[in-house]
């Protein structure tokens, strides 16, 4: 039964959104519809989280600014958000999103080899390829490249990464001030990349950081995706709605991941869950319930058509789904979501009201509405039967919804030992129990003797 | 004679390039080596910074490492280590190099908002088009780009960034709950810019910042560079070696800026100075002596070449520069260097290892060694007699030599009405007394009427 229970806790990562998880959620009296763009709110919210030990806080991103007339969607620059965030934490691991498709791999690779040291090892990449026409008009292209094409790239993209993480040894830096030596050449590399997308001679101009690399994480669940995630991922984020799903895709990507000659153990699975917790099961419904009825149908249809490739005017809302849709085959977009939004429309023969509604409710994972006891529940069996290594809690409401996981979950979660009661290493790779990757151009010898890190930065020691 | 003394202080920038800028002050004995690479470290510099009303610290950036055998040169991106000082600074301006060769205006466009937004309004953006060919090697291309085309894509890259930064106006964001509003679309602007470098959309998917945009800041003065700045600079970093050449740039640049139908006013010129401070002259200048004396010939030697555009073996140590050298036009990386170079090895008559002694000074800025008032009689000089409207201090051994500056040197400065004895303001705009750009989005009387910043995220208020 993988990950539970080998006396191993489970892992915890909190998705924070700004104001909630759930489409109303900012809606509600006493929410912040600016919290996205307040740096000390998310501060706030990944102390609290590392207060009980979570191994990581997570900020999604997109490159295009889309319905912002009906909800909050200004955001700022994820990575900036979690440099602030790492100076304000000493322990949790900071994950941000980042586009294979629209930044280059010697930029981007630097800015985390930046997180990385000024977090003291504590950075992961969501590596995520970006769908839509709005991102790609922003970047001079009039339309999205395929999915395939921008798999084909966010593949050659991480591999130009890791390269330029290797590309210093831990031990490059001398500093000898007699001999007026600063590093041994003869440890940082030019890594020479010449490819389909990108040529790039490195080496890196920032020396190889404290987990040698971004834990890398990945978010999609298509066939592309399951088969990236199997060659380059260290953890998956996934929307599964029922057991036998979240069943299915563990087996089926840890797998895919035996298949890639890694070790299945080496990629840790976490369903996103969106948690709405009451007193009573009663009082967990009916605050569902309302943030159900805030969402504003017209705004929730407008995405929904954008996620199925057709226009509002094809969606009367109070029909089902038109019959003939697209196959996801053609869906250039996110495949995975497009998937699982027409199964849970026609599995539970919804309209397109009651869509909305129910993807308003998490955008598409799995909301659980009840007792803090009940919510251990669902954690529990879904780690005990084989569907997740972890989960990524994404409260319905922010930051309410958050602290009362953290006051009425959590203490039930360490009872029964499923989440850590303190921290055991610093890096966020210790706390997934991820190895830290060696060097490619390290000497074998050298590579297995070599320090966590080889230079000063850790600032948040 | 503008800028004194007309009441009005003059404004300092603490170049912080890590160890110091003398080639050799991170061989001295009590240097920090890894400096650059210390996140706590540039927080406490910049503390140190604010603490004697400084308008700004500044970091510049490279995207090649070249070099690291002999001096420090790894790096930490600069956004991302400004990020951490905004969060441990309240006051000071944080002014970053980015490269408008090697980026797109989205996401750079972006990440100055973010800086911007999470320091409440202190950002600025030293923009270069970066030479060498070795960074062009990191970007997919072979060679770089020529000097002229280089400014003409900075040129549209900074026209791009400018619509980015106007697309939101200042009171855009409505968070209506009752009603279910988030963003008065109308409000929020496309750009749709097509130009012959960059197609982009937009709007950014960041709101206006509180600076509007973060101040421009430019540092070439090659005849391209002059015009650049003229029509897009609001402060001019600059390399000037005697007071005649600083007047004749000071007054040239500011006819170009009349020219380009700006107020002069509008553009602050803080030329370089590398102060070498003593409790006597004589002791200033036995430690310039020894920094002199600690500099690799050959090393210094390697970086002149690609200065010149030559091999090392063409520059013998101990004869002149030879007399058939490349000129200014021939050039493609950085003219202005280039010529300040060759004119002060002409006019002193210095062999090859007399220069590379001289240019490790400082590299190319004004060095000066003196006592704490002669330091004072310089700057005073430079800004009575029409050469600055402030000053780029470049210690040549950090931080012991800034310290110096901060114990010895204010406190005639301040004694003498040179620099503030308090903020008045709390953005870097105000520091350097230049307006809040409107955007030009926005209705004319709205934008007059307009709040300062429309958003919540000024985090270090």
């Amino acid at each position: 039964m993988p990950g539970f229970p080998h006396g191993r806790p489970l892992h915890f990562n909190l998705f924070n959104n700004g104001s909630g998880h759930h489409e109303a959620s900012w809606r509600l009296p006493g929410s912040y519809p600016l919290a996205n763009l307040d740096i000390e709110y998310h501060e706030r919210l990944a102390q609290l989280a590392e207060s009980v030990m979570f191994d990581s806080v997570f900020l999604a991103d997109h490159v295009a600014l889309e319905g912002a007339a009906r909800r909050p969607a200004g955001r700022i620059d994820p990575l900036t958000v979690l440099t602030a965030v790492a100076r304000a934490t000493t322990r949790i691991g900071l994950i941000a999103t980042a586009s294979t498709s629209y930044n280059d791999p010697f930029n981007l690779a630097r800015r985390f080899a930046a997180l990385d040291l000024l977090s003291g090892g504590r950075a992961g990449w969501n590596i995520v390829t970006t769908p839509g026409d709005a991102s790609a008009r922003n970047f001079g292209l009039d339309s999205q490249a395929s999915h395939f094409e921008r798999y084909q790239r966010a593949d050659e993209f991480v591999s130009v990464a890791e390269k330029l993480w290797d590309s210093w040894e831990d031990d490059a830096i001398v500093a000898d001030r007699e001999a007026g030596v600063w590093a041994d050449e003869s440890k940082i590399h030019t890594i020479d990349h010449r490819g389909r997308f990108f040529s790039v001679r490195g080496p890196l101009n920032t020396p190889r950081s404290p987990q040698g690399h971004p834990v890398l994480v990945q978010a999609g669940s298509s066939e592309d995706g399951r088969d990236f995630a199997a060659r380059h991922a260290e953890a998956v984020f996934t929307a599964q709605h029922t057991l036998a799903d979240g069943q299915a895709f563990y087996a089926d990507l840890k797998r895919r991941v035996k298949l890639a000659g890694r070790d299945p153990d080496g990629v840790k699975i976490l369903p996103g869950i969106v948690p709405v917790i009451g007193s009573t099961e009663a009082e967990a419904l009916e605050l569902n319930a309302e943030l159900d009825r805030l969402v504003l149908a017209e705004s929730g249809r407008d995405r929904l058509a954008r996620q199925l490739g057709l226009t509002p005017a094809q969606l009367p809302l109070d029909k089902p789904l038109p019959d003939d849709l697209p196959s996801e085959e053609e869906i250039e977009g996110d495949k995975s979501r497009f998937t699982l939004i027409v199964e849970l429309a026609r599995r539970e023969k919804l309209t397109v009201r009651e869509l909305v509604g129910r993807l308003g409710s998490g955008r598409g994972h799995r909301t659980f509405a009840g007792t803090p006891e009940q919510v251990v529940e669902v954690i529990e069996q879904w780690a005990r039967e084989g569907a997740a290594d972890g989960f990524n809690i994404m409260p319905a409401t922010l930051p309410s919804g958050f602290e009362l996981f953290v006051e009425h979950v959590v203490p039930i979660l360490r009872t029964r030992g499923l989440i850590r009661s303190e921290y055991q290493g610093t890096t966020l790779r210790e706390h997934y129990g991820l190895p830290r990757p060696p060097s490619r151009y390290a000497p074998r010898a050298a590579s297995a003797d070599a320090a966590p890190a080889g230079v000063a930065a850790r600032g948040s020691e």
